[in-house]
């Protein structure tokens, strides 16, 4: 009898943007382990047993996953977007290095999924088309300095960037902040993309230019993207395109 | 008569990971426009056509489908990847804001696809599951010193890094220059990912530790993942997780 783990990548909700693989994997599951409406999103069927759970839980919810694997069971966990990019494939690990040995001999997979970013830039045009960079803004898991340091970073490299988390209910002063150090480290009206739950029917896309950009723009199920120095904006009748070229001088 | 053009992220190489929305797209298509073997995946049918064009003519592949699209065609450009991560999305636009005003009144789509750093991450475990940047390698198209430059901030900031064309056939030199200067910034033996081909029958995965990273691991077909420096490894029966945890000091 062995089990396995993967962790799967639902992509940003619609269901045109789970992979075949994924779905497959859902299909041979015997539990589904993660947050209460990714699990809602697994079709159910005979024999699949749900284990959904709340919100920031992960560490727990990983361990329970890897003890239903090591008992033989055939376990997905899901993630929103990519499992890989600030959801549960880290989360997991952490879990699998600090527990018993057993853990790592475990049939443990990753399947990828599309991230927000770039469903959110995809609607946008093409803002990520040259090198860029992808910061958690939520200070739970990280000192603020060290965030704002990337930020300053991130500027001074010119990289487009694409915030994930830019506003919590419990930490809202964070975006303001963050804006505050991009308008002084990048010094001019490139433009920002918020991208609020993108490929649901709440859709909402708004292209803003970096001086005018408020910390109320996002909320909790928005994507943040911020041109690099290069960034364009091609008008036209309806929503903008924003681009970033390949080439740089 | 109103044409289309629809820009599909095909994903790294397996059909698992052609998203339901692409696969949709194609069997619409009256014509499909790309790269050789990327035009080679979508499907044949009565009524469809194909357009394979060679690599390095992205500009005049974009013209050519921004010209269907404008005859009233639905026109599908297929991209390996995601097309908006170093891709055809970004020429495509390129092409449109030089093109004629017609151009920008067509209807054009962005769908997103698996890009290959999430691919090879996740055969890899998960390590670029905290701040990470993505930078194209390649000097075609933007000098050496800006490449060298953000190399050196991206060590600074301690992002996990992914590099995608990290080694032409017409400039083998560039990513032995890069690792000179990444062991320079980093000083340390953070693990290095070699991914080749990832989803396809001649995938390879190397971790190696970045001082004993030499050039010709990696070839045209490989992306590149430098962890940060708090990177972890965990050993076992097989090959190794890498991941980065997600809370940083």
């Amino acid at each position: 009898m062995t089990g396995s783990l993967v962790i799967a990548g639902l992509g940003p909700g619609a269901e045109a943007l789970v992979t075949p693989e994924v779905s497959e994997a859902l299909a041979r599951a015997t539990d589904v382990v993660g947050y209460i409406p990714y699990v809602a999103r697994a079709p159910d069927r005979p024999g699949l047993v749900k284990h959904a759970s709340d919100n920031r839980v992960e560490l727990d919810r990983s361990r329970h996953a890897l003890e239903l694997a090591a008992e033989g069971r055939a376990v997905v966990v899901v993630s929103s977007g990519d499992p890989g990019v600030f959801a549960m494939a880290a989360a997991v690990f952490e879990a699998v290095e600090a527990g018993p040995a057993a853990w790592r001999a475990l049939d443990i997979r990753v399947l990828p999924g599309i991230t927000a970013m770039l469903a959110a830039a995809a609607r946008a045009g093409a803002p990520l088309g040259h090198d860029f960079c992808a910061i958690n803004l939520s200070d739970n898991l990280k000192p603020w300095p060290l965030i704002e340091r990337r930020l300053r970073l991130a500027a001074e490299a010119d990289f487009a960037m694409a915030f994930y988390n830019p506003r919590s209910r419990s930490r809202p002063e964070g975006f303001a902040r963050a804006l505050e150090v991009l308008n002084e480290a990048c010094g001019d009206a490139r433009p920002v993309i918020f991208a609020r739950a993108v490929s649901t029917p709440e859709e909402a896309i708004r292209v803003v230019p970096l001086p005018d950009c408020r910390p109320e723009m996002a909320d909790m199920r928005t994507m943040v993207l911020v041109g690099s120095s290069a960034t364009r904006i091609i008008a036209r009748d309806g929503a903008p395109i924003v681009y970033t070229p390949r080439s740089a001088p």
